[in-house]
């Protein structure tokens, strides 16, 4: 049961005890319920964009071909979608809340830049295939709106680090900079879902061109890469909805104190 | 200046009052400007839409040609984003603070009512587009998306009336509801911006599809209707940031009393 929630309270209020330790359950209850489903939401999103590309566009080579183009949609959703989330949600782990912040803010920054590097890579294997191809870089809207948001994450990081990793920063400044932080945080993962949104509908306008199965009469692919893009948006919808409910926010430093136990042994 | 938002102070306290009232002006400075900004971008974008479809699409015309077809962007964006927008912010003016909360839930509830409407007729005049050429309706991840908006933008406006507005329901269900009611706003505000994002992407990808004038050449018509997405992302987000900054919440009841007044004269 989460201790930490549990206001003080005077003895002899059974009904309100009893009442009250109902609701924590169910807050906690709902709160794994919520995380586990993320986890299995965002192990499918990979899982299906490595079968779809795997299954109807011939796998992966680092090869400047089409097979190499392969790694964009699979780098993309692993790196800008999942991994982010799973980085922005750290502080939701209620292990988090007790004990030094700073290994936490590690793994936070850690995560972060392992998602920013998938989400390179994940550039470089577009761009090698325009390069080999000699197709024009940065010309859709999706391409636009991609790289634009790559660019804010790479400021994101950096700004982050400077400002809540490095020691010399005053609280004051870290304080003023955190919900632009926590803004922007939201702001560039809703920016990597209208991406992929739009990059996986621009894929099935490329592959499913020929007169024999036009994406219009929904072949296999269409069906599978749509209910894809549906899929990372409903993960996308869970990721915010657990970042917004203020009750799964890390205290603000003083309510929790080190060493205090969040979940009883056995639950 | 923002009366409601100073603090009772003792007297004497000459710098502090000084720096309070210069951090109040600056965040009524602060919020003016965004909300300016927020009506010029909106109209921009409404105004490069119409222009877009009317420069390189020839135009309007309700008769199930492709002319039929450009009422879908311009009712898209005005309804489902701007409009949309609008009516998601109506709290946000400091004169809905004061006075009794019925007259701007209803106005709420109309605004987004026109909002809705307006989306219906730019679904009616893509689907009546496809009825006469005999293309597949609901094909595209960007359709998808957009019907799944569509519905959820539908049953909140009906659980809205139902539960916000008609007369019956226990405040308690109310205050329970309304954090479900305001992040599906949020959320039906970002999909709806995914959605058009997606639907400009694949439009270009339709019309600029000629050897002489391809999309990857960037000619005029991409680099305009690319920046008039682009404009669209950047108004969403400036939505997004005046709906998530707390101190321009209207107070709950009982923090400002009815006929309190807000703003002086002449400020």
């Amino acid at each position: 049961m989460w201790d930490a929630l549990k206001p003080a309270e005077p003895a002899g209020t059974c009904d309100l005890r009893f009442f009250q330790e109902r609701l924590i359950r169910m807050a906690v209850g709902w709160f794994y319920l919520s995380f586990y489903s993320l986890w299995f939401l965002g192990l499918m999103c990979i899982i299906l964009t490595i079968y779809w590309v795997q299954l109807w566009h011939g796998g992966f080579a680092w090869d400047g071909t089409l097979l190499m183009f392969n790694y964009h949609p699979v780098f993309m959703v692993v790196g800008s979608v999942v991994l982010y989330s799973a980085a922005s949600l750290l502080y939701r782990l209620p292990q988090s809340w007790v004990g030094p912040k700073l290994p936490w803010k590690i793994g936070h920054a850690m995560l972060h830049l392992l998602a920013f590097i998938l989400t390179v890579l994940g550039l470089v294997a577009v761009f090698q295939l325009h390069r080999r191809s000699r197709i024009t870089n940065l010309y859709s809207l999706h391409s636009w709106l991609g790289i634009v948001t790559v660019f804010l994450f790479a400021c994101q990081w950096f700004l982050g680090f400077v400002v809540f990793l490095l020691p010399w920063m005053s609280v004051w400044l870290r304080s003023l900079l955190k919900p632009i932080h926590v803004f922007f945080g939201v702001v560039i993962l809703s920016l990597s879902i209208a991406s992929v949104i739009s990059g996986i509908n621009e894929k099935l306008f490329f592959s499913l061109n020929n007169a024999t199965q036009p994406y219009s009469n929904l072949p296999s692919e269409a069906i599978f890469a749509n209910s894809l893009g549906m899929l990372v948006v409903v993960f996308g919808l869970l990721v915010l909805y657990i970042l917004l409910v203020s009750s799964w926010k890390r205290p603000e430093t003083g309510i929790l104190t080190e060493g205090q136990p969040l979940l009883r042994d056995g639950e």
